[in-house]
């Protein structure tokens, strides 16, 4: 890719670090970052619909490769026109690869430089993902944003096993860079992201930025972070890699993570997040508030009027009490699920939207200082 | 009650059956008859918002006594400002008296005089609901609309003891009445209905209105029907009683039913439905259109890019393919609840819209003679 054609553009950056202000160009429209994206496995955010995303301020969501590719199926979701119509979604969509599902899965999958075989985790079918037909899936759903291939890396890895496994993501990456070209004949609109592995070794990080960037990308995502590592080494290896990638390109850091995470990492200059962790703590009664977390089912909010956060305005905060969640919670009510949802993501697009004006207004650090003293999510 | 303080007013009356059209005034507003009635068990209609609810054209809710009563209690209820601030949902709301759910846990409830004595199903406690605390419990959730706590009969049951139960009722509703003219002076603008029992026996029916309409209530129930006796009888003693409750009283038949059986029951001059079907079969993927019943899992609907019912202008079918509500039936997600209960929901209120059109326009003979011809649900 030129620099002219990239579909990210640099708007502001903090003086005091390396915070950005950007926005990014997709064919079903144009995403205001640092962003963060709900998780939307299955073809839904679990427990909202789409309207309730648009209204709280989502602006892209994150659907799994994986996940499609097994149930229903790519073929299908083509045959009904794509993901978006599927699932009643107009905004732009990013589409993970599958690599990280294979990685969690890893007892059940048998990679090879051909690609990854493995069985189905619905019915034990016997399934291969290459890096040719994540293209092809990737593009048979209709993604705004297409992610390569990648061998992901546990944690810990021995040197020798995070080196083979970079190596492999990047000829994996140069794989669907190639299928990706002459789809793109078609001028279909899709942007592809490589993602720079590296495990924990800064070297093997530089290295694998430095193929995927001989290459060329859209933009380029740091996998295999937040896979158990202590918290302060994902901060080092996502400033050294970060620092590393383009100003001209978008910089997702996947699978991250808490609030602290995202205003940790949009500091050391990341534009994209996306973490099903606002929407599996939604049901599981853990939210998320301005004064920090709140367990729904505990006894002291049996009979509290107050909204979640009070500082937030939210459907869920301006309608309903603790005490009704709360209720809601015990009763294993699906009302619960979809409150509690829409507060959590509301949260997290409210985090970054105050952080987007942190950065807009060159305030960023005060904003970052001051986030642990206020916030303890 | 004088039949000048009824809340009931009759608009219009089929000049070939006993199918009317009328409304009915509460305190929170005017609802239109005949009407059914969405189930929100544990002040929450199971998968959809309020909004959802006004959306879809539901007037009225109702929520149930004895649930509430269980957990999270009526005290904190009235607490937090009555059921309908509670849980968001600023239309009428009727509560039942908790009578059908002491029946339905009968192994657990001892019946006297005073009452019933029954252990929570929640956590085993010793709770005690008599006709006294069924009007507390009523008045503090602020229902529109409560009933008299009454003593249901199974079916089939022998002549003796449906006799006993319907005298027991009749007492019961006397003591409900006393209590709520004490609490009346406080002019919270609650009606209350009493319930006609009798099980299957015409003249335990006619003598348990004619105690009911000696003492007076603002509208009349018909209690202990769909409990598992045959669908002719359920309409013949439906016939019969309603035909007897005065005209200018809305008339209410409990827990009924399918759309059949409320087509059969308007004709017979019911005003007033509930019932958990539409709600409890959405979640079980079984939903109700103008083509018949639809059983989502089926494998015929994998691809079907088609509505759930073409003839439905609700959310789901302007927005959802059959495929994709298969896919998120099969995939268990939240959303498939969510959005099938909107439509099955949907096809009750639209039933209902169509029925009070058919009886304005004098065709309702025509309307019910077709149903069954062109609708198998």
């Amino acid at each position: 890719m030129s620099d002219s054609s990239s579909p990210f553009t640099l708007l502001a950056r903090s003086s005091q670090c390396a915070a950005r202000r950007g926005e990014l160009r997709t064919a079903h429209g144009t995403v205001q970052t640092p962003v963060f994206m709900p998780v939307g496995t299955q073809a839904t955010v679990k427990g909202v619909t789409p309207e309730n995303l648009r209204d709280l301020g989502a602006e892209i969501i994150l659907s799994n490769t994986y996940h499609l590719y097994v149930r229903p199926g790519h073929e299908l979701i083509k045959k009904l026109g794509g993901l978006h119509r599927f699932m009643n979604w107009p905004g732009p969509i990013l589409t993970d690869s599958g690599g990280f599902q294979l990685f969690s899965l890893r007892q059940l999958a048998k990679i090879s430089e051909d690609g990854a075989a493995f069985k189905s985790h619905i019915d034990g079918s016997a399934l291969f993902l290459s890096p040719e037909s994540a293209m092809e899936v990737q593009e048979a759903l209709g993604a705004d944003i297409m992610m390569c291939l990648d061998s992901c890396i546990p944690y810990p890895a021995a040197y020798h096993e995070a080196e083979a496994a970079t190596a492999l993501s990047g000829r994996w990456a140069a794989r669907c860079q190639t299928t990706r070209d002459r789809a793109a004949r078609y001028g279909n609109g899709q942007l592809l992201f490589g993602i720079i592995q590296g495990g924990m070794y800064p070297d093997l990080r530089r290295r694998s930025l430095e193929t995927l960037l001989g290459i060329g990308f859209d933009g380029y995502a740091l996998g295999g972070l937040s896979v158990g590592e202590p918290e302060e080494l994902m901060d080092e290896i996502c400033e050294f890699t970060a620092a590393k990638v383009p100003q001209n390109s978008a910089r997702y850091l996947m699978g991250v993570g808490t609030p602290r995470n995202l205003v940790a990492a949009v500091y050391r200059g990341i534009d994209m997040f996306d973490c099903v962790m606002p929407t599996r703590n939604a049901r599981n009664g853990m939210l998320f508030t301005s004064a920090g977390r709140l367990a729904i089912r505990n006894a002291r909010y049996y009979d509290d009027p107050r909204p979640l956060d009070e500082a937030c305005a939210c459907y869920t905060c301006r309608n309903y009490s603790r005490s009704y969640l709360r209720h809601l919670y015990q009763a294993r009510e699906i009302l619960a699920a979809q409150l509690m949802t829409i507060h959590n993501l509301s949260y997290y697009t409210g985090l970054m939207a105050q952080m987007r004006q942190a950065i807009e207004e060159d305030r960023f650090l005060d904003f970052y200082r001051d986030f642990d003293k206020v916030d303890s999510c």
